[in-house]
């Protein structure tokens, strides 16, 4: 042994073995067992989670409820009476003369995919490392096999790796870590997994309804969402709530040569351009009639928090190449206090080297509408419906029959999703603070602390099913590309999750 | 024999047999034919014909130049000076003593096809019949086999079953009926079939210049499009122009989470249909300045033959399923006469079950400026670039760099196809209506005579190149589904088709 490793030795040994704190052990227990987390962690993303697909879904919970075991947290299903429902995944640990009560939540289902979009090589359901994002030129790490050191810069690709199987991994390997490195545990813990949040927990309020003596607790914990975009943690003390409308108008029965038909037969996709033109002035203000009517004002302590929110807008404006965002000059922070009308996606027959000279049959657009506190789901799509119906359409829930086509000219299909209200927890609740303390403990910087999310989860659900109080711990990258192509997490934040989770864990 | 079979040969043998007629004995080659006819010409349509496709259109023109040898045409491939542009088909029948010589027109290329948009069991390439447009709920004759009578009423279905294969099917069947069928042709032929033309005749000006002196002739018969919705044959003067213009519009570099960044993040679905609402007002009259401003107005003799057009717009809005037509009143023969602004297609990320809440990281739309006599295709695609200038936007021919982005709030990108303007042949000119009188002469109701057709051909280079007199003479169903899928020809009209290009070729 050299004199320079003796040396060495006497640095490093001490914090190693004397003197840790809990943090220091769990951070030491994870760095021992990168490779197994890792395996099991891909291996959980290679199960497909679209939460439409019922038969690979199940095979996520399965695979959850041993995970669980591994453990040794008594995992099952809970179900609500809706026969054919999806599970919520729940597991219990039990802490003798425990004082609070803390329910640990995340979601395992993940938004559709169209695998065609994602960057070569790269597939929603086969998890590969990735040196970068795809869109900053990230190359797969091709020699990788497991068991040879992870980059912590790496990104992990797939869909679910950030939303939201990160949450389930970060929280069962923080509960994992606490157990082998013999701390002591000293609030009863729940897990709760759902299984159908990127369809608007249809049926959340059942599952709590049925379950609601198994689900009390002092606090949720709600690991999803992404990190700030400073990539400082934050705690945030609401959500947005959200609801999609899916559009579709109507143009000639079959598709029509646009010069023999040109300048008569109604083109649907010019329909549609007029009637989501119409909903927004040039200004990016939202004009559909009593649209911002029932937003509740902030309060002094939400509007002090937000002026804490670091300004990252130079940042984002520059890394997402906007020379001008929406907004006519309101911050970003408070823009996103506000509700929005926003659109997913549209299509109306083909572009590039499919499309023809045609005019087309139909025109879709789904509409994405995040809500605010005060706003409700049912009036605020009422009001899109109304300014769509003062449009002069016609508003259907089914395709237009023969009769129906021609009694009315503009004709819209209009199908709503399974949404949500918004919520939001005071800032100044003492248990809720008490997970502010623990975030801020294993934070080298200070944490941001947020009114509201920008994201949306069911979070009033629990509000008033369950009467519980809500905050929202994100562990991941705010650059995941979640619920699009290319989604990835960043290998790091998924260790600093744990420490996290682990930390949140320990409040008395 | 019985008395009865004795008189039915009474009533048939003559028509038979004595003083037939040429279309009688084109017929009754044809009847002769059927099964050996449309074996061909199902082999014809096996081969994908998509104009960008260069191995298979080749593989067309090769069929072709078979098709002629096997009915003693010596035929050729014309090639333009430009290499690896598609070449024309090109044959020629010389009649001593001939005072007129006819150039027949078609072009075997086809529209791009998405071979899921089609029906089911319908493929693009796999012809079948069917025994009615899929639309009116047709379906696919799965006994049929090769020497089964064939159903006159029956469609064939096929990318290019109409649109127009057709054409060099009716034009050659034509041909052979009058040559087996020992009936003296007096005219010198010309047969003449492009491979470019639904990419915008790109060369089409070239093997014109290049081959000047074996083109030359008295008239060109240009076999495509559709006959007139009420069904009746027709003869066209002219055809508009057309340009494609292919618009990209850009949001964010990467998706974002709808929630996480809505209000702030540009959409650029949102900003394509400001632009796209932006060029027509609400009774569908484009407002880009000066887009009417070059229009020639029609001569007396023009507007006398609309007016005896039939009005087909009541049976049109049935069977179309179309309430209220666009043009605020105009009749649709008129309309056809105007300039016209078409959305092709338009997609931004997804729609329906495959659409995430994002904001999407571009926006593209297909337009299609169909043109009118007076109308040119650098101006007019000019004033429409103009009109995005004076929105904001900030043109490009390229993908944005990283500079563009910071520099303008407003990108776009910007391509236009290879357009071509609109022509007008005299409706007075001899050789013109010595076609009319040879189409009539085929059919038992009034032909109709059209200024100009909807859709559009190069012909103005056939004027401008050529000094050539141009007219059309279609010989397929309106409703083909032309460009789009299901395209499908209905088997009696390629029957009447080649007795009518027959007729044309006996004009003195």
């Amino acid at each position: 042994m050299s004199i320079k490793t003796s040396l060495l030795l006497l640095i490093f040994l001490p914090v190693s073995v004397y003197a840790q704190t809990p943090q220091q052990r769990v951070r030491q227990y994870r760095q021992a067992q990168e490779t197994a987390l890792m395996d099991e962690y891909r291996e959980f993303l290679a199960i497909p989670n679209v939460s439409a697909d019922s038969v690979n879904i199940r095979k996520n919970a399965a695979f959850i409820l041993q995970m669980m075991k591994k453990r040794g947290i008594s995992g099952t299903l809970l179900d609500g009476p809706t026969l054919g429902s999806t599970p919520a995944v729940f597991g219990e640990v039990r802490v003798p003369g425990a004082k609070k009560t803390l329910v640990f939540y995340a979601h395992y289902d993940g938004q559709p995919v169209n695998p065609k979009q994602w960057g070569e090589g790269l597939q929603p359901f086969v998890p590969v490392f990735i040196t970068a994002p795809v869109e900053q030129g990230g190359k797969i790490v091709t020699t990788y096999k497991s068991g040879d050191p992870i980059d912590p810069n790496w990104r992990l690709s797939g869909r679910g790796s950030a939303d939201d199987k990160a949450g389930v991994m970060t929280i069962l390997n923080a509960y994992d870590a606490l157990v082998k490195s013999n701390i002591p545990i000293t609030a009863n813990l729940k897990f709760f997994f759902e299984g159908e949040e990127e369809v608007g927990s249809t049926h959340l309020g059942e599952i709590f309804e049925k379950h609601r003596d198994k689900l009390a607790s002092d606090l949720w914990i709600i690991a999803d969402g992404p990190r700030h975009v400073s990539g400082k943690p934050v705690v945030q003390f609401g959500v947005r709530g959200d609801v999609n409308m899916h559009l579709t108008l109507y143009g000639p029965k079959r598709p029509l040569h646009s010069g023999n038909y040109g300048n008569w037969a109604p083109n649907p996709a010019m329909r549609m351009v007029k009637l989501l033109a119409s909903m927004k002035d040039d200004n990016d203000h939202v004009v559909i009639k009593g649209f911002y009517d029932d937003v509740v004002p902030l309060t002094a302590s939400e509007r002090d928090a937000m002026a804490k929110v670091p300004n990252m807008e130079a940042a984002l404006k520059k890394e997402l190449g906007i020379a001008q965002p929406d907004g006519n000059g309101t911050s970003f922070v408070e823009l996103l206090m506000r509700p929005t009308l926003n659109i997913n996606g549209m299509q109306s027959a083909n572009v590039g080297a499919m499309a023809g000279n045609i005019i087309p049959t139909k025109a879709e657009a789904v509409l994405d509408l995040r809500l605010v506190r005060g706003n409700e789901v049912t009036r605020q799509v009422g009001r899109v419906i109304d300014h769509i119906r003062a449009q002069g359409y016609h508003v259907l829930d089914h395709e237009p029959t023969d009769a129906e086509r021609q009694q009315f000219p503009k004709l819209i299909k209009i199908t709503t999703g399974h949404g949500y209200n918004a919520q939001r927890t005071p800032m100044d609740l003492p248990v809720a603070q008490g997970v502010v303390a623990a975030v801020q403990a294993v934070s080298p910087e200070p944490i941001v602390l947020s009114p509201s999310s920008g994201g949306s989860l069911p979070l009033y659900m629990f509000e008033k099913v369950l009467k519980a109080n809500v905050v929202s711990v994100p562990v991941v990258n705010y650059d995941n590309n979640q619920h699009a192509e290319n989604e990835n997490v960043k290998v790091q934040y998924l260790w600093e999750g744990i420490e996290i989770m682990a930390s949140i864990m320990l409040i008395k």
